[in-house]
């Protein structure tokens, strides 16, 4: 595939994720949580989740309903988990998305609100009911809510969340690092490429290589984003350069130094792929150029 | 039924909730976060919502192991809210069933992770995959996900406490009193019948009459928490009393005073039985023990 179709297919993409999450996050939601969630989840992002849910479940000739829903899900997911992450009883951050951060914007307890509610909507968005027009088999509703509850609780990102807290200030070998990263971002990046296949009849083979990729370019994701922390300035990131090198948090690169850190990237992508040769789907050429664009981002 | 029957299913009940909480909610998860959550959901509270639950499923004669993970969920949403609802940006409270607060005894971070993590862990709870026994049947899975994501999002519990927030200080006429309370309280209590009546094959009457038992239920139970809240004192809740009154929020006995509010409270349990003679199912006497024990009790 041409890297102009891959464009194209990623504004079309994009451009259905926005407005499917424009319709399925409320504005009508009392005294200004739905306004709250708005601001927390629309217009902005690069929306890597959602791009590893559709391209996955295209691989597998999915449910294309399903999988957008599931798209919105998981952005819902990770749109909560920086909320709640940017408060200040955590990073204490006020940009984000190049933008002052919900709670900036709404106060402390709305941000909270509206974070717990946007977590509630991730499983609503999944499970839609008959008298809403349904949609989704029942069993693939139950298998989504499964991987998406499973990879954002306390063995996924919380957990992953936790140790990091945890470890401010202390110095971590790589497999602690790697596993507190695997748990605070790639497991949630490996669900929703996991959820896109779910949404199709994947051979056993196949679910199998995109787990594979998916762990691969979840960690290849952490590595470019603790490269990017110490090399872009916030213009840039859209939000606080340097603030891990600042918190004294372990990184990828103040572990291995960053001529290492990026030969890492390189070695995660090529994993990647090699998953994607092994899986024996006929087109997974999406799935291949979003592993490139995570390595060779620039935000 | 007699009161002694009653209580020994009480008691019954509690210990297999107790029990099945104390497998499913991890020791084991990383870095302290298993320990705050634990914390905040084991060993205390009075298990209302389990017991709804599973009084609703044994009058529909339903699936109680689908139940009991259906007790599990809901509990672990209701004390997920506890833990967010008395952080220092909501309610600022440090004294819960007794104890130190989960932030008091944890850190606000790692309270806030808790909660977090306990809402994605009641998801899990409902969705038992195949590799771990599976024994709910994925059409029940989604079902109760479903019911368990509205009420406790935007239109639901979250939703509820965003009005709440907003009207502090602020005088509310009885309507949006009522509709502040069905959202926060209400509707949760409400979703713990209807997700007791999801286990079994409740009739569509049957299933419209435990909806409505399940709203006044909700609505008589919030009644008696705001008249608790100014005639009991601190010892005698577990939590700190006379706070609504200190921090200015409207409440059942501000708004109707004391009398009014003792009479409406009885009104509902009323309403609350009638509904349950209207059913049709053959015995409903946990259900309508269970909206006495609500209205008579004083904690």
């Amino acid at each position: 595939m041409e890297a102009k179709d891959f464009g194209r297919w990623v504004d079309t993409s994009l451009s259905g994720v926005e407005a499917a999450l424009d319709s399925l996050v409320p504005a009508g939601a009392p005294a200004g949580l739905g306004e709250a969630m708005r601001y927390a989840v629309l217009g902005g992002g690069k929306r890597l989740r959602p791009l590893l849910v559709l391209a996955s479940c295209a691989a597998v000739n999915g449910d294309e309903f399903a999988a957008m829903r599931a798209a919105c899900a998981v952005e819902l997911i990770h749109a909560y988990s920086l909320v709640h992450d940017d408060m200040p009883c955590m990073d204490n951050d006020v940009l984000r998305r190049g933008k002052p951060t919900t709670h900036v914007a709404y106060g402390e307890a709305q941000a909270m609100l509206a974070g717990d509610a946007m977590q509630a909507l991730a499983f609503e968005v999944l499970t839609p009911l008959e008298s809403e027009g349904g949609g989704i088999p029942p069993a693939l509703q139950a298998r989504l809510c499964a991987l998406l509850a499973r990879s954002s609780g306390y063995d996924g990102m919380a957990g992953g969340q936790a140790i990091d807290l945890a470890s401010i200030g202390k110095p971590l070998d790589e497999a602690t690092l790697r596993d507190m990263h695997r748990r605070k971002t790639g497991v949630l990046l490996q669900a929703s490429v996991m959820m896109g296949a779910a949404c199709g009849p994947a051979a056993a083979q196949a679910t199998k290589s995109l787990s594979d990729y998916g762990a691969a370019l979840g960690l290849a994701f952490q590595v470019v984003d603790d490269i990017l922390d110490v090399t872009q300035d916030s213009a840039v990131l859209g939000k606080t350069a340097g603030k891990d090198q600042d918190a004294n948090k372990p990184t990828y690169v103040s572990v291995l130094g960053l001529e290492a850190a990026r030969a890492l990237a390189q070695q995660l992508r090529a994993e990647a792929k090699a998953a994607l040769a092994a899986s024996g789907l006929a087109d997974v050429s999406h799935l291949s150029l979003l592993a490139d664009s995570v390595v060779e981002r620039d935000n």
